[in-house]
């Protein structure tokens, strides 16, 4: 089963060669660094060669404030580290998904609470425009609302406005439960096709662009096959432990369960999501958070007290 | 494992004694009429005595605009056998859940297109008043939102306005995925605790309000529970058919089940549920049927060509 | 012209029988405290007795955010003020107005950035509970939408939950263009009827509830006629001046008539379509302004620690 | 005072030089069809030359449903004499204006409507495909939202896509106020800066595309000063009938004063707060009716029993 984390990618899998991981703690939160280093590596996760830094908060969805605010700042820091520190860096922010589906609507809200600056470069006296660098922001919505390829919507703006980087916020579908809205994935990446909680997405990518592309993700929902595929694992590690008569499940084939699986989900035309009830509230909370670390790493000459409009 | 529709109740059980069932069917839907007789037949089915009619259109996700007119007017037609028929009978149409999570936003989105003509009986003259019969209409909101259980809302109010009839729309969870969407109950019986997508809700039956409730409900969401449960049944029925070995999964103790399940989704705090990713528009359209119908069985008196703007 | 606001209605008068005025100046607003004493002076005003609060801020709409928060502060102190102190008060907080037009949407939007209480009482330990007074909250809608007189829907929930305390939060019709968006009005004498921006509203007062009703008012917006008239009234004072000169008006010359109407419209900045053009970030914003004061006021155990997510 | 309608540069003017003008009636509706045809008249109407056609409707805001769709079949007519004809035609259309603020929000809201194809071409199966012709959507927001100006917006994405037109709605501002949301103007010359209702537009036109734009347009406000202006020309007429009488306007009756005020507001109906009360219920039939008409032009092979879901 395929998942846009690569986190999960990789599972409990401890030391893989070509792949180097760094763990760190914070108050509620731990930031895990994983950098795959070749083409090899890459095929063995499904993950193209780059950077992906997770945080991870099994609290957010406690509605803690206090966390809320230092994952937007744990977020900032990642951030500023994948992104140019010239103050003359002029940026482009995608935020991808469909606004009229709350569980893919992440990147619009992100998009909406961002402080978009380029147009003003030419009005703000120089002196306040220290620490403000050139955002641009789009949400230019997904292929059944305007016809279009997300991808050349993007490159199309891209050659008028020519970014140093785009940046690309976007909803995922997770492999577990757990991590539903409380994890952020970036990557140095892009967005490659198949990612993102609408499936059909084309490649956003330094290849097709021509300029880096930074993603950054949250998963709002998991497939309901999975649920469906972790009661099957679930079973067979009990049984296992347990009988001999049922040893065999483990060895169930493949084939087999997405089988049954499709037994269970078929009836149900189209793609069926699993989702928290309270998916709208989390999406606002969660989009403030994102958008408060992406302002504050875009615009790093600005300082605490200036930022904190944005929290509202 | 409980379930809001009555007709999933009941089963596949054939003739249950104490409950009479009727069968019709339409041009890509059926409709069927369930009387629970007594008080035994009730306490079997977990539903209190009473009239269930079941809508059925497994097409319904289609988005097939001649089906959905067609579901209109059976449900209109459906409706008028449970409404008093008298001209100056008086209604209040309550859109039960909450507008800002997409699967309980039935009600309230019903609500915002129903025909509200309470206020209009002074003004409007006598010969146009003809099959204008009073209605008030309010989605009061779930508790979380005001701090007052919806029973006290609408009992309140119904002091005030004293109309002859509440008829309260809902979002239900169903207990199979291939509800979700395609089917539309409306029982004599009112609301009871525990049912919808908000599970904490009171009753707005005729023993609290004093006046006949009729409820509309439609299928919205499975929990997540389900398709795990499901699960294991698929599983169960499976190897039964081929195994010796595995003979015991179909006697496998409920407790076991939970267990388990527990295991797949305890780690996502809260209640998780499945919904189809185009949910949105589901709603939207659904929303449009189930109040063209209202419209239809609220004011006989109106014919088709004046009927066509609430399908706007 | 009738206006919502005592302070218009008092005009530039000075001092008048049964009327005391109190002024009090703050970093970037002004309060004005106005006791209409009796009845003759009510009568002269157009406004009953009782006790009347306006906060002013002209730079409100500069979008400064340390302003909004002083301006929420001296909303909260004044209204203290006028609040019963008692722990155990209980309070019903109504948001007029109809949420589906942006410049009558303000009362809405206030309850739903509200901490609404009530019916957490039951399960917040009692050492939590210290300041968290019970709080509960609706927006009705208009007559329009549900067919139901507001006032009745409140009188009607009022009997149900029994709260000490009806607060009403509306938004209102100012006489001068350079009020809307720059004033409260917080007002112990409840809502009459002919008040708002929708004006055929129900009287929402102690004499019709039985419990005291504190209403806070901004305005949104200013009728189209006031504009008109005042340029009559810009014109009648620049020609009684210079009468002589300007005898055949059909002669003036356009400069002079731009001027004139400049005298008109200069006190409100920028593109005034008499409800400006940014109505809709004006109301957010004044929305969480008004919520926050009232958040601060209604549960004054809550230090400003744990109030600070309000303003998100 | 400019205006963004052809047929208000025009005025009552009777026959202009280098304009040739066309009247037709429809049942509750008048077509004008204003060509300028050489810059010297252009220059004299500071509008462009080309073709511009009005659809004016004074019952549009009593929303009768009839009239809406015999309007937007108007609409339809009107807009096929200027497309293109070929079933292998391609467009892009674009909803100018900001979405947050109502009276600006009507291109969206028409993007929302629209039947987009562009996509569908490959799945559709040719036979169904007879009338379908490709159709592209965006609603690219406004500057203070991107960043980006607008025209860039569209024209990276036209050379992207290579639509054969585009066709850009936009909200306007009228002259009147009897013109708010009673009239459509269709020209085949484009967006020109400083029309709609954001006025810092940069241009969408054949010269900065490359490609043919035909704009739609609806006056959904009026300037505030407009107001004072009428009403300072309405004095000026009166005074100039009657100036002996007047030549103290300083002791003008209140009463006088109340009839010039009602010469002024008069053509428009009711609470008029420039943009009227009801604003959000136009735009939203509005916009209706204009992606009804859009959706018919650009898909002439589809006939009126398909039409029908665009209504809804």
């Amino acid at each position: 089963m395929r998942t846009d984390l690569a986190l999960e990618a990789l599972g409990g899998a401890g030391q893989v060669p070509g792949v180097r991981v760094e763990e760190e703690r914070g108050d509620g939160y731990a930031v895990t660094r994983v950098a795959v280093l070749d083409q090899e590596a890459a095929g063995r996760l499904g993950k193209p060669p780059g950077r992906y830094v997770t945080i991870e908060a099994p609290g957010f969805r406690t509605r803690d404030r206090g966390l809320q605010e230092r994952i937007s700042n744990a977020l900032a820091r990642e951030l500023a580290a994948m992104l140019p520190s010239e103050a003359s860096a002029s940026f482009f922010v995608v935020g991808l998904g469909n606004w009229n589906a709350t569980p893919d609507a992440l990147g619009p809200e992100v998009v909406h609470r961002l402080l978009v600056t380029r147009h003003l470069k030419d009005y703000v006296p120089p002196d306040l425009r220290n620490g403000l660098r050139s955002v641009a922001a789009l949400a230019p919505g997904v292929l059944g609302l305007t016809g279009i390829e997300t991808g050349d919507i993007i490159r199309g703006i891209v050659q008028q406005i020519r970014p140093d980087m785009v940046i690309a916020v976007d909803a995922l579908a997770a492999r577990n439960v757990d991590r539903i809205m409380t994890t952020i994935q970036i990557a140095d990446t892009g967005i490659h096709p198949g990612s993102g909680v609408g499936n059909h997405r084309a490649a956003v990518t330094q290849e097709t662009l021509g300029i880096p592309v930074v993603a950054i993700g949250v998963p709002t929902v998991v497939h309901a096959q999975t649920i469906a595929y972790d009661t099957l694992d679930a079973l067979a590690r009990t049984l296992q432990d347990r009988s001999e008569l049922f040893r065999a499940l483990g060895q169930m084939p493949e084939q087999e369960k997405r089988r049954l699986i499709g037994e269970v989900l078929a009836p149900a035309v189209g793609d069926l999501m699993v989702t928290p009830k309270e998916i709208d509230v989390f999406v606002e909370e969660m989009a403030t958070v994102v958008a408060g670390g992406l302002n504050a790493a875009l615009h790093p000459g600005i300082d605490d007290v200036d930022l904190s409009p944005i929290f509202a």
